[in-house]
């Protein structure tokens, strides 16, 4: 069994949705010392022990990841 | 300038649905290899130098993650 961590993350220049809201309620809340959040994904694969980095690069760029406007990064532990 | 990085995780046990969605589609695309998936949310924060872990781990039990059923780790980079 493999395991991989997938961190998905918007592209450089890329509004970030999530990330903004996350900063307005922040700054609501009263945390005003908070200059910039960005929100993607961290995603944890299990795989049987046949399953390539190659492969999952493959999953990410068909499916766990929008390449257009995401980066990801693909760590094997 | 300070950056954090947020891991935020379904707890042990508890049902991850994009997880499990993203697992069958997998399998759908041909990916037989895959055993398990858990989506969760890769944060960044880039705050104020005053900005401490405990203020950073506050905001993740408020707003940032959801403590009853999900776990999150803080790293200082």
């Amino acid at each position: 069994m493999k395991n991989y961590k997938i961190y998905v993350t918007a592209k450089e220049g890329i509004f970030n949705p999530a990330g903004a809201t996350a900063a307005t309620a922040l700054g609501q809340l009263g945390y005003d010392g908070v200059n910039n959040v960005r929100v993607g994904k961290f995603i944890e694969l299990q795989t049987k022990d046949d399953v390539q980095r190659q492969t999952v690069t493959e999953m990410c760029e068909k499916l766990l990841a929008n390449p257009v406007i995401e980066d990801f990064r693909i760590e094997e532990e």
